[in-house]
């Protein structure tokens, strides 16, 4: 089985030149007559450079396909080889990389697992995170979701900055949620999923992750660009979590923001995430706070469905999205706010609210403008943040 | 104690704006007035923009002061609460991070306990790479070991590309490696170090580095970029990793090499890896085969060299280069050959002695061109690779 990943030079480079060099230089190298007994093994390793193709603004696409004998079939050795030495010889953007279907490690949860857990069929997921993101009290995160958990909501998450800090440490933090969460099963039925953010170095970070689930966790969040894709896969394939993982892209920018080094966005957040073994992606909504291009967007959407991977579109979420969201997505989606529901005007249980009641509007094929609607979570969401 | 960070934008983005969004968005976050009770604690967590000069061509740098409480001491944390989400938001380089003393890890070893490991204290290490990389059996890597150090070679590691691979397993490498290093123990009394590369899942990675420290191996290389520093970190912690740690920077240009997004080489293979506990880090030389400026690789040496940390330029090192190095690094340096020694015209074994014949030379003041040479390892290294 070979792995394929394309390569984009920008105009001045020489592709057939720098495709050669990454088809040689990433895998065997080269190798001189005392190694000629060795050939045969040597030669296994070598990659191909398959097409070059080049457009009419002198950009190449090079695609070259590497032997998958040459990695251990994770994340970290894959980037390693594809773009490890050679991410530092200069222009050149990884478009995407084409892993053979049983590469890598696929979720325990996903889209079908965390609607079972949640019995929530035919409708989009519906996920606050707490704010503000730092100084507020474990007993204050109990408070908050209280207030969203009874409103209806589905999942909340911690902030991505929250580690395990002395003013709200980790475990207090969980012992604060779990509480309600329990309470709220107890009085509907209903599941409600709180993603703990787990932090520290790898090992300490492992095993507070099962800690954490030992202790109630139902849901857990992982910086995997900052802590390393080596970390997500352990906690992907340790048995003893056994909870959604939620994957947050904080650190993406740095290896995806750039036009012609780096890789792109739907490869990072896209087709690697769901070869990793998470459940579930978030990734900024090309209409939301942060800029993002649309076509990435969808491809990082396909790249995680295809694996049974939910995709959650977050950053600048608020109710007056839900139209174009669904547009784009139809129900196979978690919708995540933060400010978008805890500031709203009323209360952040009314941002909730505002959710369902836009959810129930598209439903029923009535209009979505602040004049038509009825007083209410919805209306007042809207005069806030706009369609 | 603060962090104060320098993130440059380039002309047409607003550096006032930006700042405040990255000094309020990356730390408490905005809050209304139902946590009015809670201002000071809030208050406590926010950063702060403490400088922004423009200059003539509209780059700006603005100096952001974050509150050490809240990062948890180590660089995960760290990177996600100054450029995790922040890094998707547009155009910005984060140029420089100022950590306080006490941030972070140490090397167990460094530049002082990797010569004392040695026993050599009065010039430059010289480290070789088993090359080619992939498709050597485990006893062809003896084979090479001994003929480099045979010839003296103070250090010798893993192509970063070679994991666990059924051609070559990491544990029949370190087998094959180890009789040889005892074998030069005994005859010669020197130590021979061999950086095993260790790789997989965080977990197994982990466990794997102890059990080959067990089996004997005496330096670890580690690729951070693509396994994660929070798995440097936790090797960097562990009594069991008794042995030096070498960095590897593969993937390094993913996050570096743009000019306006990502960070400054210098910070990751610099500032940050220094506070992370590795013991040596390799990066490229800016006379090497990789394009490189030199002010980022005098700025790295330094970077490491304040922390203890060995510098180790890499990437297109040859015994002509020797002189250069010489002059930028002095003695505190490990230079680190691939081809450049392995590729000798004669065998590996020569291209070790074309290096100490630099460094003779260098030392006695002797001219070092080709012409000026007596027949031998280093006039024939001159003659294939130049000066």
């Amino acid at each position: 089985m070979t792995i394929t990943v394309d390569y984009r030079f920008p105009p001045g480079i020489d592709p057939q030149k720098q495709a050669k060099i990454i088809a040689v230089g990433q895998t065997a190298g080269t190798w001189d007559a005392k190694w000629s007994h060795r050939e045969d093994t040597l030669k296994q390793h070598l990659a191909e450079v398959i097409d070059i193709q080049t457009d009419e603004r002198g950009y190449s696409i090079a695609k070259i396909a590497f032997p998958e004998m040459n990695v251990e079939n994770d994340i970290a050795s894959l980037l390693t080889m594809i773009f490890g030495k050679y991410s530092m010889a200069g222009a050149a953007k990884v478009l995407g990389v084409h892993l053979p279907e049983s590469y890598g490690q696929r979720p325990k949860f996903g889209i079908t697992g965390i609607r079972k857990t949640l019995n929530v069929w035919n409708r989009p997921l519906i996920m606050a995170i707490f704010k503000p993101a730092l100084g507020l009290s474990a007993a204050d995160h109990g408070i908050i979701l209280k207030q969203v958990a009874q409103a209806g909501l589905d999942i909340i998450k911690d902030d991505e900055i929250l580690g395990d800090l002395a003013t709200a440490p980790t475990l207090k933090r969980l012992e604060a949620c779990r509480q309600v969460i329990e309470e709220i099963q107890q009085q509907t039925g209903r599941t409600v999923l709180y993603a703990v953010n787990v932090t520290g170095k790898a090992d300490q970070l492992i095993q507070k992750a099962r800690l954490l689930v030992k202790q109630g966790a139902n849901a857990l969040l992982l910086n995997v660009l900052t802590y390393g894709f080596s970390v997500l896969e352990a906690l992907a394939a340790d048995p003893e979590i056994n909870v959604p993982i939620f994957a947050h892209p904080a650190f993406a920018g740095a290896m995806c923001a750039s036009a012609d080094t780096g890789l792109s966005y739907s490869v990072i957040l896209g087709t690697l995430m769901a070869h990793a073994g998470v459940d579930a992606v978030l990734y900024p909504a090309h209409y939301g706070s942060l800029p993002f291009e649309a076509q990435e967007e969808h491809n990082i959407r396909d790249n995680l469905r295809s694996r049974n991977v939910f995709p959650v579109p977050s950053a600048g979420i608020h109710p007056g999205i839900v139209p174009k969201a669904i547009a784009d997505y139809g129900n196979e989606v978690i919708l995540n706010a933060g400010t978008g529901i805890m500031d709203h005007p009323d209360n952040p249980g009314a941002g909730v609210q505002a959710f369902f009641e836009a959810l129930e509007r598209l439903e029923s094929g009535q209009p979505f403008t602040v004049d038509s609607l009825p007083p209410g979570a919805l209306k007042q969401a809207l005069e806030k943040w706009g369609v």
